[in-house]
């Protein structure tokens, strides 16, 4: 399922075959939340901007239009109308961060729904019932994510728990798989680690869950509260303990020099709406440096906003027209902000994997690692 | 300029040929105010979506980002990136309609921004000379819309005014396009006939304006407060005064009944914000009657908006997922919307052109004329 044709250093490309197509990795995931690319982007704009797989959000779906819509129309595969590999995580994040007035049992979680503050309850099997009402490619297991720094015993207790939710997860896909009206019989469970920044409780949790024999394992509960440095040093500890012919997924994960130094560290699988998200205030990644549109320097500038990406934005408009549309709060600025952000990220991927095939990925790292996430001067 | 190769009736289609390119008559002028189509669309989406001329707004661009920074990047065409036809309105009706404390003389009309509340002064020479850095194929002529009713007097002094206005934007564009550093030399300058709703102004004023042999006469100060019946009343009065062999252009109408009734009176170019400002909120146009996706019934419904519609939107999705989109106020919802309804009205002209030709137009027009503004049941 998971072949990895090349490796340098710790990197590793590969390709990750599933029901729904090929992934080639490293890869980064294009997040659609809620089945549509915020920005005003279809799964067919995705389609053109060489994004490989879409993740959306199984919290967000189930609140809207709810999963049970989305299978009565057939997954979400032929509702939003993309043919290739869907992600769905699993809520376990959205609920810790913006469901209010949570309770944690050992059952699950139950909380009230940001929108209409409706009283929800969702443990394992109701996060993987959703998800394969969703009937996404690939699901994720049921995790709570903690917030960093927690207290060690804190830590080490909900790792326990999330384990043992992990097992219930397991055991519910796999019912779910065979039951005679699930849409994709053959969803994949990819496991989460957990751990906070705390090595031992971090190797532990990834040695306990490798032995699931899970088709790919994510690392969680990073990128929220630690610094850059802790991030790396975690998956630096980590990794050595993950399984080495399954797909390593960094969750929520991030700059341009986050994604090349988790792939210095051998990881595969990455999402984040960063991209997405700073597109739409005019913050913009080129592969000399980061630019804000919005500056009155680009009044009159006839460039394109990448002279070297050939986005559909690059290819037609130059920064004075995306800056007007921004000034002017036209939607079409974070239309075509959108589609380059993505656009780069999903080239970036690409690049890295060309530099890890010819065995100079750790040139490319050092070429742009420092440099992609800084403002140009 | 002006082919006419088919009449049916009063109907007529045609050919009006130009520096950037043919237009086919009947024709419905998509509406870009600030040189971007609201709900997200770019020029390369009204390519696909079968529009022939694009309107942008002199009013609005002049404010934001400034004609002269657009003249700079070498006009509108280049600016936005659209090689088709391009329509500029004059400036009046935005002047009378959203700039506050205006001030009306014989040179023209000072009044305040509605942006950023600056003092600014705009008169047949300023309008002329904004349209010239705009550099867009046809400009419209300064004039004031009245609305209606108003008082008959009012009206006669402010037409006399308006056909003095005519008199010099034509002075002056002529003067502009015989300018060394003018963009596009072969400006057209429409003129536009007032009267508010009295026949024998109305006609006077047609007669005058027909003199002076412009390339295209506008129907001007309709839409604004008087009954459908008026509207027509005031066409079947004043068209058999317009130039036979010229363009005419009923001004920011209307509804698909509106432009077929426009058409079976004799006119040929129409624009309006209503296909764009009503699907934004859900009201879409379909060949049966419209509807408005909001609503309850479109949850699980598969079906595209309209199965009989080949636009982008309804060959790739659901009602029940742009529904969803509404409701999840995902931008691509209005984004979707609106390429449908502006399809819709390019082939509504399109099928007008196609009845006129086959000698089929009343045919047409008792068919679709009561239909199309109604709700379907």
């Amino acid at each position: 399922m998971f072949e990895i044709l090349h490796t340098n250093g710790l990197a590793r490309c590969g390709r990750f075959h599933t029901v729904h197509g090929t992934v080639e990795t490293p890869v980064f995931q294009n997040v659609g939340t809620l089945a549509a690319i915020k920005g005003g982007l279809s799964a067919q704009d995705l389609e053109k901007n060489g994004c490989q797989i879409e993740l959306s959000n199984t919290y967000h779906l189930h609140l809207r239009p709810g999963d049970k819509v989305i299978k009565d129309m057939g997954g979400l595969h032929k509702f939003m109308n993309w043919n290739k590999p869907i992600l769905t995580d699993s809520g376990g994040f959205q609920v810790f961060s913006l469901a209010k007035l949570r309770k944690i049992t050992e059952d699950g979680v139950s909380f009230n729904s940001h929108i209409d503050g409706r009283r929800i309850f969702m443990g394992p099997e109701e996060s993987m019932q959703i998800q394969s009402n969703l009937a996404s490619t690939i699901a994720m297991a049921f995790d709570e994510c903690v917030e960093n720094p927690a207290p060690y015993d804190y830590v080490k207790k909900s790792c326990e728990r999330t384990y043992r939710w992990l097992c219930r997860c397991k055991i519910e896909m796999d019912r779910l798989n065979s039951m005679e009206d699930t849409i994709n019989k053959n969803q994949l469970l990819f496991g989460i680690n957990q751990g906070g920044t705390y090595d031992d409780l971090r190797i532990n949790h990834m040695k306990e869950i490798a032995k699931l024999d899970l088709p790919g394992y994510a690392i969680g509960g990073l990128a929220v509260g630690e610094t850059h440095e802790e991030m790396y040093h975690i998956l630096d500890v980590v990794l050595p303990h993950a399984p080495e012919n399954k797909p390593r997924y960094l969750m929520g994960v991030g700059t341009p020099s986050n994604i090349i130094e988790g792939v210095a560290r051998g990881i595969d699988f990455f999402d984040c709406v960063m991209p997405s998200r700073n597109a739409r205030h005019g913050f913009i990644f080129t592969w000399n440096g980061t630019i804000n549109l919005m500056n009155q320097k680009f009044e009159r500038d006839p460039l394109p906003i990448d002279p070297n990406c050939g986005c559909e934005a690059c290819r037609n408009y130059s920064r004075a027209y995306i800056r007007h549309l921004f000034k002017a709060k036209e939607l079409l600025a974070m239309r075509l902000a959108v589609i380059h952000n993505l656009y780069f990220y999903n080239e970036l991927a690409a690049k890295i994997r060309e530099a890890i095939e010819t065995d100079t990925f750790e040139q490319f790292r050092q070429k742009y690692s420092p440099m992609l996430d800084e403002r140009i001067k």
